[in-house]
Formats: structure tokens, sequence, C-alpha cells
């Protein structure tokens, strides 16, 4: 088997144990009167932000912790963070601090048992595996397999949003930067 | 006489340049009813990213060009530019593309006649040496003085529209970023 | 069909028309005894990123185009442009700028005939579906299925590199940030 | 006395409470054979991305945390973290962690005695307003005044290491993205 069939399987078996029905309970959090926070590190921040930029073409309110415009979070938001192993400190002190405040937390990681699963208002489970060891074996290094699903993952997330919401590629297309 | 106060004269001479009429013409272009957009690359980019999050904190609804959740700029928004030498091409071209679509074009440069200067539907000009030789003469290398004049100049645009608008110190500190 | 599925059999029908002797191509390009730089705008510009990291990862020099430490770069250096159309103007103009100065370009993109395809000394064809209509069709909207494929053949070209190079997984972790 | 000129006397004061032997301390520490990273939040951390710029300019190997290619920070690296109050915990507990790990560290702060203050090898005291409410009284909001004295305190810094290791403003334009 090719190299390319070869990673190609093993994110098919990782998306073939996801769950839709984790998915539809983050869709029901996500809502257009409400402000949505992003919150990754590394790889997976940088999925995280891929989801915060579609969000915005689809016609949220989004904002990416830690860049330039982001106002305060409060009791009221809803805050999604990524965190492979659950347990990435950057991403989980201000998960905690933010469900604290009364910010609706949807958790995206490998382990549901993780701290980052455990409190999760909504959990969404991408078992591929991560640096820190969890989740399905891999020839990839580190948590590449974690990134590629939760890619995916988030994306179906966000075409079960656009239908929700009847967005038109059109539309989309509208709101994307003309500035590139 | 020490190298801070070496550094720090060059920068009162420069500021002592600045004309408050610039400053104003800028201001009435800024409008919470408007979105603003920020341009900038670089050093200066960083510097335009700093007046962002400061528009952010005085309650301004603002987006930095390249970020994440930056959408389509349209007519009837407002751009900020900044280029020391007012030939960048990464903010020229842009910003010409947006003045033909209908946006007001605030322009930062330290050569009112350069071609951001000269399409600025108004131009603040900060008249610190750049890395492209143009402005007041500096010890120091590159475009480090317009970069802190720069800086200085659009804090004092940032404390004409709190004044204007009223905007407390803890209403900022309120909607400062929480997750830090 | 559930949508989960839906959207994999998308990646899979992608990913299925790529061609790994392209990859085998760009795989000669680039050599640890060079600087690589990376560029790619918008949603293609963050999987540029991930890129870039796990490059990192495995022992490269490594700069992305715009953030802030990033070096002029010169003839003899590497450039990986990513753009789903190919014609993105500032992912294809300093491309060209870089070819003219004696960069060698790796060019990644839906559409071999594009700009960007054409001036590749390298061109890795990822034929999912881009916001400007071309590649395989999609449910999916915008050009979700271009970064979703574009950011699999990218870990298939890591995995491709820590091979070539014999890197291991405990390698990887010990390069990897220990500050999140 | 007009707003530009009751700003610029705010940063001339702060300045002017500016100590040449803590540039002294932390420009000892700064070392083209070691690798130097930088760390800060919000607008502090923009005028930390500003050194670091600053710093690849005049020859040396500087990451930004947090930025796409930095990698694991290790015992004999330096590590220059910047925030007004001493206190802000993204900032504060990777700086003590590393410290533990046996990095140098420079801390700037408008508060000797702050946590961060107090832990520095070497610490840089700018005693501008910050938004805790520490340092030379603002008419500006939150650490705006900060902000100034930190970005012109660091690029005296980067004067005196220029000046150091003779760096003309060729060779510093040399370094200069090219790409903009």
């Amino acid at each position: 088997m090719s190299l390319i069939n070869e990673v190609v399987s093993e994110v098919d078996q990782v998306m073939g144990m996801g769950d839709e029905r984790q998915l539809e309970a983050a869709e029901k959090l996500i809502d257009k009167n409400k402000r949505i926070f992003i919150l990754g590190a590394g790889r997976s921040g940088l999925m995280a932000k891929g989801f915060a930029m579609r969000l915005m073409h689809i016609g949220y309110t989004v904002f990416v912790i830690g860049e330039t415009i982001t106002p305060s979070i409060q009791k009221g938001d809803v805050l999604v963070s990524v965190s492979g192993s659950g347990k990435t400190g950057s991403v989980l002190d201000p998960s905690k601090k933010a469900k604290d405040d009364g910010v609706k937390l949807v958790s995206v990681t490998s382990a549901a048992d993780s701290p980052l699963g455990q409190i999760g208002d909504a959990t969404i489970v991408v078992p591929g595996a991560t640096k820190s060891g969890s989740g399905v074996k891999s020839i990839q290094l580190l948590s590449t397999l974690f990134d590629q699903s939760v890619h995916i993952t988030l994306d179906v997330l966000c075409l079960m949003l656009s239908r929700r919401d009847n967005i038109s590629n059109d539309a989309a297309k509208a709101a994307h930067s003309n500035m590139e």
C-alpha cells in the first residue's frame, strides 16, 4: 500500500469512530446570538483557527484567544477548546476559568476522560493518536493523526451549522477575506 | 548624553513635528457605526495591531487584515494603513483596491507625497526615519524611529477617540482580554 | 450515509488522485542544508503553518512568510507556496519574485495549469474543490475539501522526509514546544 | 499644552527614570551563540515581537513563544519576558518553568518587586503606568504608557547590541524581510 493510502486509512479509521451525536450536542451550543471563542495550542491551535475562520464565513461572531482584537470572554459566551491530550496547560487552565465564569464549553480532545474532556458542556472525542500517546496508533509522528481528524471533524460541524442556518456557498464567499 | 536620552530626543523631535489637525481628520472617519480594518507589515504592522487592540478596548468593531477572523472589507468600511515608506506593496496594493471599492482610507506614513500618503482620505504624517531613508535622521537602525513615533501617534489618536466617546479606564479594562 | 462518511469519502476521492511522484520531487528540494520558507493565505495558510511546524519538529530550518522573525529570502533557499486557485495575489506575487531571485519553488495548488502551478520547480497537485470552483466537486463550502486534502498531503510529505532522515517520534517530541 | 505634548511628556518622564545599568546587565546575557526566546501577552506581547524582529535583523537566533516555528526551550537558552504587572499568568508561569529548566531570564516589567521582576537574572524596570495601577500615573488608558516606554527601552537595548556587535544599517537592511 502506498504511503498516501496508509495515511488515508488511518484517517478513515479515526473518523469511522466519530459520533455524530457529539457534534449535534456541540451544534446546539453554537448560536448566532452568542459570541464564540476558540482556543488551542500548536497544530491543534491551527486547526482551531481554521474552524474559527469558517465560522466567520458562515456568519458567526467569533474570536480566537490570543489574537489582536479578542475581547474579554463573559458569561453567556461559548468557548471551543481543542487539546489532543486534554491536559495542555495553556488550553486547560483558561477553559476552567471560563467555565467558572459561566461560559459554555465545547471540549475537543482525543480522550473523553481527560481533564478537558470531563469539563465540556459538550465534548467531541476525536480518537486520533496524540503526542502523549492516547488515541488510535499511527505511523505518523506526534499528534498528526489527531490534527487531521480534528480538522475534518470540525469541518463536518461547520457543514451541519451552515445547513441548519441555510448559508449558501455564495454567502460564505461574500464573507471571505477579499484582501488576499 | 546617555543613549536613552539620545533616543528619547529623537522621538521628541519627530513628535514635535506632528500635526494634531491630521489626527482630527482621522478621528472624524473613525466611527462606532463603521467597521475599522487595520493593515501594516513588519514592525509597522505590530504598531498597527497595537492600535487595533486599543480600538477594541474602547468599543470599536475592528479587524486586522491577515488575522483569522477578518471578513471581507466593503464600501462603507474604514481602512487604516501604515507604511513608513508609503510604498510597501503588501500594504499599498490592498489599500488601492479598498479605495476603489469605496472604503475610506486613513494613511499613516513618513512621507505625505508617497503613493500611500497621496491616496488617504486622511493622511497622518509621522516623519521618523524609515528604512528607505525618508524622514528625520536617526542613530537607530532601519525604521526604528518611525515605529516609535507611529506607536505614540496612534496612541494619541486613541486617547482623542476615548475622550470624544467618554470611555473610562474601567470600561476599557472590562473589554481587555481576561484570558492572559 | 452519515455526513461524516460523506465528507470522508470526498477526502478519500481527492487523496486517491494524489501522485506520490510529485511528493518525491518536492522531497528532493527540501534539504537540511537549506532554509525552507512557507507561504499561504487564509485557511491554506493555516495548513502551510502546520507543515512548517512539523518541518521544525523533524529538524529543518524553516520560516513562515509574515511571521515575526522571518528573515529575507535569498538565492539557495526553498519556498513552499500554497494556493488552491494558484492565483492568490499575496501568494503568487512573492512566489514569482522569489523565483526571479533564484529561490527554488514548491507549488501546492488544485490546478497544475494555474500560474502558481506553472512556475513550481516541483508542483504538488491537490485536486480538492476550491472557492474559485476548480477541483473535485464537494458538498462542503468554499475550499474546505482542498484544505483537508492539502493538510493530509503535506503530512505525507513530512512522513517521507522524517523516514528519509531517520527522525524518530522521540526526536520530534524533544523539538516540540515545551511552553504550551 | 497639546495632547501630543502631554503624551510625549509622560514618555519622557518614564524614560528619564530608566537605568542604563539594567540594560547593560541584559546585554551581557544576550549572546549570538545562544538562542533567544521572547514572551509577552497583549500589547506588551506586540512590543516583545518588535524586539524579536529587530534582534533577527541584527543577527540573533530568536524565537517568539507561541509562533509557528518556535522549538522547545532548553538549558543554555535565554528568555526575555515582558509583563507590565509582572503577574500575567501566561507570561509568569512559563518563565518560572524555564528558570527551573536552567534558562537565563531577562524580566521586563513596571515593578521590580513583582513576581516576574524578582526572578529575572537581569530585570529591566520600565515604570510606566500599567492596567493594574502600578507605575507613573498617566492620562492614557490601561498600560499605554508602559507599552510606549517598553518599546523605546527595548529599542535602546537593540541599539546597544548592534553597536557592540558592529552591525551596520546596511547589514540590518539585508536581513529584513524582502517579501513585504
